[in-house]
């Protein structure tokens, strides 16, 4: 019963952080709306500044929230019944919707640059931000055929998990520092009488739109890096394997977690025995969720 | 023999991505000088642009590059035979420092934005920027205060470690988009005539100093969060350890890392009983360095 009461607690300091993430991201939407639409010129697609306008809006909703979403989808604890197979579908799903999002809104930025004859590509914001997204693609097609399709054996599996794990961290976290330097770009551009540096009320609210960012991109990494917050491998995916089937997922699923359990629940796990023993597990603690 | 190459190997992976890292961190801080002395008016300490440059010259140095090194401290091999408090003072001390050039680096943007008139902490930059030098501050004190003094019990400093090691990680990547943003901000407000959009040669200098330190901070979390380079708990200290001793060190020292070998290498660890075992060693595992 203490230990039910412990899980039960702990379900629901998941819960609360999960909607405490969930609100802070659905928030910057909307701030990034009001930006848009109460201080600026709206949204349209026409070269001027309302085409201009989606460039904010869609790499707030897609390439922060969908992606952040995205990235702590394994870790709805309602989603454990579901198949592997279809939680991966979720989640190549997510992060495609949100590159779709950022390349339509670079496709804004450029046609607003070009309609009023401003350069490209000259700014730290642009070449970070590019970078981001040729990153993002490359990760997105890479995990598609590393781990949804059933090709790659699973030593390419378990050795390529880890890097997925990091570089989708990665990636996403230099995507919000990448916003910050719109914002900041943003700001110091449009702010002209009064100037940003005046503290008019659409600095202070963009300047909050920023700090929520990283408040939702902490909160993201934080979710995604909790051990026991992990999808638990399938139990009974041993018994049901059949030999020889191509296994479908990897444990090696989180990187970036906590190993409080992993070089302490053993004291045999630092000696040479156990090293091996352990390898031994990885080829063999593969689950079917086929 | 095959184990004995495979180690080298992996420690020669770890030296050369030591030598890359420290590179591009020392690069940065050459291309921070560059930029001051070469594009800018270069350092002095009398309210004028002389002063500001100290900002960007120390935050690189001190809040970027020390930083990062006290981050990876434990990972270095040669120090694995000398004491845990040791390198503790090590990590303590080059935090120390990273702060003190921090807060001068405020100073120096302070002094001159009042010499100059120009209003203090309206930017976004300046928002998040002081925010991560108050967490910054708070971490080094409660780290002080929880990890190295010798009042704090086994169960506070395994509970915190996980904490400590995410806000440690997550300010590091916080500072470093801050950075972003000020360079960002400053060759908007510095270049006129070539304006940073004409992209003139220190417009081009100063994106590539800032595609370093997103390389710089990527090396550092890469290295930072890979389990095999943690620095190994010490061999013998469940014998050396005198019973009722406090307790110095605990080895929960690093939780963004590598759960493969966590997850994977006992088929018990999703039972209660493992989970019951787990917490006993978690207790017992506890290494004395003093």
């Amino acid at each position: 019963a203490g230990h039910g009461a412990r899980k039960m607690e702990d379900y629901g300091r998941f819960l609360a952080l999960l909607a405490s993430t969930l609100l802070v991201g659905f928030v910057s939407v909307i701030l990034s709306l009001v930006w848009v639409f109460h201080y600026r010129e709206g949204l349209s697609w026409d070269g001027g500044a309302g085409e201009f306008n989606w460039h904010p809006v869609l790499v707030i909703t897609g390439f922060v929230f969908i992606q952040g979403i995205a990235i702590i989808v394994y870790r709805l604890p309602w989603t454990w019944k579901c198949s592997k197979l279809l939680m991966k579908f979720i989640h190549a799903g997510l992060n495609t919707i949100a590159m779709i999002l950022a390349i339509v809104s670079l496709v804004a930025v450029f046609e607003f640059h070009n309609a009023k004859n401003i350069p490209n590509m000259y700014s730290l914001h642009s070449w970070i931000g590019l970078t981001a997204v040729i990153f993002y693609s490359l990760q997105l097609l890479l995990g598609f055929a590393v781990f949804l399709l059933p090709f790659a054996p699973v030593h390419l599996r378990v050795a390529l998990m880890p890097i997925h794990v990091y570089s989708g961290l990665t990636i996403f976290a230099t995507v919000i520092a990448t916003a910050l330097m719109g914002i900041t770009e943003k700001l110091i551009f449009a702010l002209k009488n009064p100037a940003y540096s005046a503290s008019p009320p659409e600095a202070t609210l963009v300047n909050c739109l920023g700090l929520l960012l990283v408040l939702f991109g902490s909160l993201i990494l934080w979710m995604a890096s909790r051990p026991h917050w992990k999808r638990p491998p399938a139990e009974n995916a041993k018994i049901l394997r059949p030999i020889g089937a191509t296994p479908e997922g990897t444990e090696a699923e989180s990187t970036m977690t906590n190993s409080i359990n992993a070089d302490k629940s053993d004291p045999r796990s630092n000696t040479e025995a156990a090293r091996k023993q352990n390898m031994k597990f990885d080829e063999a603690g593969q689950r079917s969720t086929m």
